[in-house]
């Protein structure tokens, strides 16, 4: 038999110590401005009916990117591309005994069919935050404001990041009464919109101007007024005197006293998928080489009553891990990670048994201990615990054993000092 | 359009924020017995190839228990049933860079088609601990003192569970030399074995007959003295001569030295997976009702060198969290967990702005805080901070605001205190 491939599958990552290290870094900040908030965690399967993606989640994601199959009981199934439609789903089984407001939030894996390339993975981790049951702007600005306060717990400068807001609403009047598009046309134009980082600015008036047809020039013209407004102010009288309006400038506000900074209007953001119906949003990375979304999301006020149950509101986010990770690391931002283990333990002569209790007592007391049994030459054992980044070593030879003092080594420093089980303690300890 | 179904897929369970608080509690418990003995986390992808599996996984789990499909590039992939294959390709990829001895653990979800009941779901989530690159007896001896160590940390007591024990090695030479059986007929009386818990006596001895077509007679005869035998002593001479026992009895000296009081030989047990070359063990509950092992492991020297590099010792364990769950569950053992947040802010009156301020300063300050804005009615607000058993309500009305003394409720007693926002700090420290 020929061997079996040592490569994981195709756009998928294998985690070593090293690299779960740094996920485990970006898991633990999200979850701590989660708790921060009062978001309790959920999870939900990986597996789940294709038809939740089909209703609302937009052709590209529910269609081509999605890996489907048929199960043995003939179900059509998919493993899940996005956590929206399953907490949907979720609370909607538990429509009237669920506590409101309900303030969720899950970490967990997602695949999609994506060529791979660097920040895209078919399968990706995902940190997503959720709060039913309150209508009005508050949920927005809430949920913004966790993800300023994610960015900021990132250690990242605001000068680093800008969370881009826009209205779902105010799009919809933009497009049928500003620009005159019917639904059709409406829809091709907020794909395009979309798209607009992603193609030249002359494809993208070339593509406008067939989705326009008639009066292309004056269109053309009023979406160049729209792309050059900076803020609000700029935006055409009969925008600005829409109804939605009204909204953005209160989250706004509300944004500006929860102390979040890096928040501007962009009437041009659209927001891929077909669920959100009012408030939408994207972080970006300042950086100009760096045009894709680190993350977003957006008040889905539609979603839960599609499962039959009665209608609920409900707005959320979804920072992806591969993104995240690609931010910090262009920006500096991944701190140092040691191992979790506190010390190794190095048996020279004939103390194995000495060596093994010592350890066995170390690990009672709370500490991390990894004791290593291979009597391998002392210069291998030394390298297997400097390779792991472990702080401490210790050294147990027979003299030691018979003075019960023994030898503890910083492996960041050449310190190196004897010291009693006792004294042991109090370091390691100190050091938690 | 018909409403969507609110349940999740077959087989598979909604984690519901109180589920997955247990479920939180079970990883941690894991986590911390792993890192205690110097284990470092690893990840791996959800998706296979099929063919990792196909070697050395066993028939019924390569076979028509995984979800198996032809992704859009034609490749025959897999959801893992387990995480044996995969950590093994992972090692095998690094063979060289590795620092040995490899200490990796994992929590990760798994899928296999299973029918569903009460321990068995489909998708489900297991712990896994392996070591790599150590072929002496003190790596199985460390294993197995983990998996005395899991049971302990869940305060299990030893008469709750017993950890049977068995060799591979003597498997064979038990189904080979004692028995006199060919390689498929040792096969055969090996799955045998492996479902003696599953039918009854009789259909036992029935189905041994069979695999002994000549001699049954004998063969029955010396299958009721192994499993008769209730430690090494009481087993046939010729058995307890064969080389591989002194590894069994090294074992159970080490097991002793660690402590570990609940092991027990056990000639009659098999574990299922094709890839296990030397020890096998599995921990069973005591009670009489539940039969079927909780988790097990064992000594899989071979599979890491079907990925084309050069072979390693590896021993390891997979601890699964449903039959976890429902031990704990069954024998009174999961404790009371509460809400991870802290403080539940209820604004009275026009106090939404200062509320929300003293949220945002207690944030600040470490404490996790959940804000009511719903503009909800007292006892529904109340209602609502119960149901999520969060610990303490603060109250902040215009009174409060205007004398910056806060009232603090304890949602577990009665008490309540009039508080200064330091006073409200060192209170909600002092629980943490």
């Amino acid at each position: 038999m020929s061997a079996l491939s040592s490569q994981p599958y195709k756009g998928t990552r294998d985690y070593y110590p090293e690299d779960k290290r740094v996920q485990n870094y970006i898991f633990k900040v999200w979850q701590t401005v989660a708790e921060r908030y009062g978001y309790e965690e959920y999870g939900a399967p990986v597996l789940e009916p294709l038809d939740i993606y089909l209703a609302k989640s937009g052709q590209e994601l529910a269609g081509e990117q999605t890996y489907t199959f048929t199960d043995r009981g003939g179900r059509i199934v998919a493993i899940r591309p996005e956590m929206t439609p399953s907490i949907s789903r979720m609370v909607a089984a538990r429509r009237q005994e669920l506590p409101y407001p309900a303030r969720l939030y899950s970490i967990a894996n997602f695949m999609r069919y994506e060529r791979p390339q660097r920040g895209r993975e078919r399968e990706f981790w995902q940190f997503n935050v959720d709060i039913f049951g309150v209508d009005d702007i508050t949920a927005e600005a809430e949920i913004i404001t966790m993800a300023d306060a994610v960015m900021k717990a990132f250690n990242a400068k605001p000068e680093d990041y800008v969370i881009k807001i826009n209205n779902r609403k105010l799009i919809n009047f933009m497009m049928a009464q500003y620009l005159g598009l019917d639904v059709i046309g409406a829809q091709l134009m907020v794909k395009l919109f979309d798209r607009k980082n992603k193609i030249s600015e002359s494809d993208f008036i070339d593509q406008a101007r067939e989705i326009l047809s008639e009066d292309a020039d004056d269109g053309v013209k009023k979406i160049n007024v729209l792309m050059s407004a900076k803020t609000m102010a700029d935006l055409p009288e009969e925008i600005r005197n829409s109804s939605s309006v009204t909204d953005v400038q209160e989250l706004f506000t509300q944004l500006e006293r929860a102390g979040v900074k890096s928040a501007v209007f962009d009437i041009t953001l659209m927001r891929g998928l077909d669920y959100y119906t009012g408030t939408v949003f994207e972080v970006y990375d300042t950086r100009p080489e760096n045009t894709r979304s680190l993350f977003g999301g957006g008040r889905y006020d539609g979603l839960v009553g599609l499962f039959g149950a009665e209608p609920i509101s409900a707005v959320g986010m979804a920072p992806g891990g591969t993104a995240m990770e690609n931010f910090l690391d262009v920006h500096g931002l991944i701190p140092e990670l040691k191992s979790k283990t506190e010390v190794y333990v190095i048996s020279l002569g004939d103390t194995k048994r000495s060596a093994s209790k010592i350890a066995s007592e170390l690990r009672d007391q709370g500490i991390n201990v990894e004791l290593d049994i291979t009597d391998r030459k002392l210069d291998r054992q030394l390298k297997t615990a400097i390779k792991k980044k472990i702080p401490y070593l210790l050294f147990i030879g027979e003299e030691e054993v018979k003075t019960e003092t023994y030898t503890l080594k910083d492996t960041a420093s050449t310190n190196e000092q004897k010291v009693n089980f006792a004294d042991l303690l109090t370091v390691l300890k100190s050091k938690k």
